[in-house]
């Protein structure tokens, strides 16, 4: 079994070196993830200048496109966003938006470039919307291609209204770590199955 | 300033007598309406047989007419909902359908009958998801015609995949308080003012 | 390869002989999968007396016990949901939340009986609201295990505050056709693939 | 009855001169308005430098501290945004998260000062998606202080998975039409009494 490759995508609205609760999650989950012969990187967008648009490549300096290579050498993609009103964040927006270009992708089969890879999301917040969150990443992600394992999705928020961060809430609890793992065991075997056995061309 | 008039929809799954935490945010709101000249009262949804359906009677001893007509002699409706995987119970969405026969009932003048009425939102759930289920309803109601007042909800939830119910977290945390008392405040001065000056004929 | 088994869940408000939407388009999907080594059948849960709750077995008649043992059975399950203002029905609603239950159902290796199960969804209404459908839809269902095909959904709906149905709509245009000519490939060979390489036990 | 004053909050991913449906949309809910006693001005979001951020300013050139400005100024707050994949655009979200920094804003009286300022939703896209764009702006903006009238979105998409634009649909159907009137009226109804009449202190 070879080993395949991740892209963890951190959609904090703060550029590094702030501290960012979504990323430590996204590295939480790429840790996770070597467990099964992946390994990966964590991009934290933010960091990178990417524009605004639904193309595969908006011009004149936009960081997407290198971004994007990277992703398409990938076998996972795990989102890692920041809740804000109960909501993705809108760095994770944009990031949705750049994927809606895979839709007019496709290899020489006429699969979608995004076919065969699993997509994965982890969210934090200190309070409220995760599972929400996880409805608007998996589905615009399952729209352009991406394949979901069995719990995809790992997150932590605090009790209503609390203004706690993940990264400062003590000694993690073994829920959000116990979804991280199940997580990872799943995404990796569907991922290590999809690259031996790809979707029929259509 | 005359009296007004508030009927809770309780949404919870469980019929009476079994302890519901929605019932006991939605009396809560209730209370709270009272120190602003409303007073009402709380139905549970599920003791009632109310029919599957998106008209104002689905016949055959359908329970829906008889609450409707509470319901349209109130100036204030709450929907008081549990959780459940992050989404509004199945009786809050069959609720919000039977409302749906609301856009086709108009006064004699052509405003819907539901024009006036203030919608507010009280969420409870063990963990995450008041933000969306908030969402899901006030568009829902603010669809058919009601008016949603500043701060229009209110929620508990516990810490990410906990298991205590709001009914057993002891002391209420001030923060569901207080917005409980907000949403009372505001949703009254509301209601109050659309008594007096109704929205124009269409 | 061995034939599979799929389960359609339509999840109409109206029970049969009422013409519906979503079960033409249920069983579309389920014909698309005949193509693919995938057999199976249609249930319009309404028509069978489910409670409202959130266990596997609601007890004193409840319908939904027998439905879980067809599920159970399956290696796939479609949902087959109208679209009530912008959102699922209420019965798909008390479906999922019958489901919910599957969070405690493993089997000798502590896997949820779910897991290898592969789930889509069929979306339909007069207009307006198919994403958020599938959004809702597929997070609940692998937040309890199930996995999802690259595309995993299909969906008609008319043009903004339009009145027709699917089912009266014509020719059916192409775009739905492929979606779930997609739908139907990419979820059985997903189904095949787990059905000899499950998920590893946790 | 004194003219009030609108703020439209354009979102579209591209700046200006491109032609914008959403922008478009907007300019039809402010010249509703205008027969309303409500005068106001359209901004496009992406044409200012906006940054990423939950503060009222985030210096170095923001351009939120003066549009916000205007909005401060303003009685009634129209958000005007595309759909992409079935949700609110990446720069509706960064609107969003900027106002999220308004629950931290109070006036004398302890109100927040978005308090009294009603807010609407006008969204476009080629299809489906927008009763769930019109969810997310109005829990959003109401979680931070905005009133929401009866009726208080308009929208036009096409049929499933088509690619017409609005400002490419010829003669406008009269339900957007219509629904873009009855929000006019209901909005600025709304915004006279509440500027005669504000909240009381909390």
């Amino acid at each position: 079994m070879s080993t395949l490759r991740a892209v963890v995508l951190c959609c904090t609205l703060k550029p590094s070196p702030a501290e960012s609760s979504a990323e430590l999650l996204g590295r939480e989950v790429l840790a996770a993830l070597a467990d099964h012969d992946v390994d990966g990187e964590v991009i934290r967008v933010v960091d990178h200048d990417v524009r605004f648009g639904v193309s595969v490549d908006e011009g004149d300096g936009d960081a997407w496109p290198s971004i994007r290579t990277r992703l398409m050498a990938a076998h996972l993609l795990v989102i890692a966003t920041p809740i804000w009103m109960g909501q993705p964040s809108s760095v994770c927006k944009m990031v949705l938006e750049r994927l809606d270009a895979e839709l007019s992708e496709t290899d020489d089969e006429g699969r979608l470039r995004t076919f065969g890879k699993v997509a994965a999301v982890a969210v934090v917040g200190n309070e409220d919307g995760a599972h929400h969150v996880t409805a608007e990443v998996l589905q615009a992600l399952n729209d352009v291609g991406f394949t979901v394992a069995a719990n995809g999705s790992t997150y932590w928020v605090g009790e209503a209204m609390g203004k706690v961060d993940y990264r400062d809430a003590g000694p993690k609890p073994d829920t959000t770590g116990s979804a991280t793992r199940t997580l990872a065991a799943n995404a990796a075997h569907l991922a290590h199955l999809l690259a031996e056995r790809p979707y029929p061309a259509g």
